[in-house]
């Protein structure tokens, strides 16, 4: 399996604290080592490092560490190859444009047997089953929706096909055009979200950040990730078929899920 | 007015020599400023990284000098903003998926009152006449050929395509989708194929390399750029209209174009 990262803000945020701790699990504490990707958005923008080399060891790792990228919305994935090979289109997170907005995605999990017929509006790239279901999420909203609908009804949508694709397998992911960020749970992710009054925090690799000194009272950072990556936090279990919609660092819609996450799968 | 450069070769290369002479024009000899951009093609995979800093200064620049990618394909932009912000989503070069591949695209020049109707399958991201002209061009392509068409087939409709959005304005590009590479010149594009036997090639700052040390007697790179980047080789210069259809560095299409470049445009 592969793990995932996510961060939605309502003021520019470097996620480095985060991400390092997190890129210590491709190589180091854990073996998610078949390459890894992180998406900036910066306005509608977006800057993608991918790489195929372990996270913790990849120089474009220490590029993203060193260069203090600040954004709204970042996702990122250490992966573990279960289908397709270890190579460049491969590595998620995945790129389309839908409505003129630069859409990313990032999937935990395998989901088997998705069809995609020659005319789909999005063709998958590489191999990987993620970026195939990745286009049939994004060919099905182009077609129900010929321009950009609104939030209520895109989050709606995504729900409804992605319980219709979660029929096929495990399909934990994380999502964002660079306004919001919505996650959906089916075995494991958890969340936390940073706001006034800031404090210390401790890393599970006891590096330690006091936010109070980086931060302003109105700033809220919502962190999302397959592993909670702290140990003083509050991290939020999502359970099974649960969906959250993040914008400006707020939960906006919510579906709890009913099940409690499949152990099994993790 | 921006740069273009651009790189297709038989064997994977590394464009440091080339790109390094390129960035000083971004900054240092010239002041194509306004942000740059570099695809490098692995496999049906792109590495890409842009920066709104100028690329002779900015720390991406380095990053692509440090890390040495070797590509059959790579395509580099630097830019001088005449329409759009100075900002990520206005850098080129685009991307978009085509028939499940990665089309890269990079332009120098201005096309005015191209029109894309808000139900096109690709829309504009950034504000851009250049992605605008990419996104009409991808969507007649997409809807001349429901799959991949042949090779002459698709070089034959870029050059129709392309003669349409021409009478629009400036449209030198530079465009590939990982296996080939197409230009196209209007005022101002040169090449030149470096083949067997490999000799010193001059930078135009003076820097000197010897390609024979780094080459094989089979190896061929052609290197696409607006300007000459080098003082003793024999650069093509293309006419207005031209078009070039390079793969595994051999040019296999051409239309050489009729008219001198308009040197009132450059």
């Amino acid at each position: 399996m592969c793990q995932l990262l996510g961060m939605n803000c309502n003021t520019p945020t470097d996620i480095s604290f985060s991400f390092e701790g997190f890129r210590r699990r491709a190589g180091v504490t854990d073996k998610h080592s078949d390459g890894f990707g992180i998406a900036f958005f910066e306005g509608k923008g977006v800057r993608i490092f991918r790489d195929n080399q372990p996270a913790a060891f990849s120089p474009l790792g220490d590029v993203v560490k060193n260069y203090r990228i600040k954004s709204f919305n970042v996702i990122a994935h250490i992966r573990q190859a279960t289908q397709g090979a270890v190579n460049i289109e491969n590595t998620h997170p995945f790129i389309r444009e839908i409505w003129g907005e630069n859409w990313v995605f990032a999937h935990n999990g395998t989901v088997e047997d998705l069809e995609i017929c020659p005319n789909n509006h999005y063709q998958p790239i590489g191999t990987t089953d993620s970026e195939r279901a990745f286009c049939c999420m994004a060919a099905e909203l182009k077609k129900r929706f010929s321009e950009k609908p609104t939030e209520r009804e895109l989050f709606n949508a995504v729900v409804d096909i992605s319980e219709e694709i979660a029929t096929k397998g495990v399909f934990n992911f994380i999502l964002s055009n660079g306004e919001w960020m919505i996650a959906r749970c089916a075995t494991k992710l958890h969340y936390v979200t940073r706001k006034h009054p800031f404090s210390k925090v401790f890393r599970e690799d006891d590096v330690v950040i006091d936010f109070s000194q980086y931060t302003t009272e109105q700033d809220k950072v919502t962190i999302i990730t397959t592993q909670p990556l702290t140990k003083n936090e509050e991290w939020i279990e999502m359970k099974n078929g649960g969906y959250v919609f993040f914008k400006d660092g707020d939960k906006v819609f919510e579906i709890v899920g009913t099940l409690p996450p499949c152990k099994a799968h993790v």
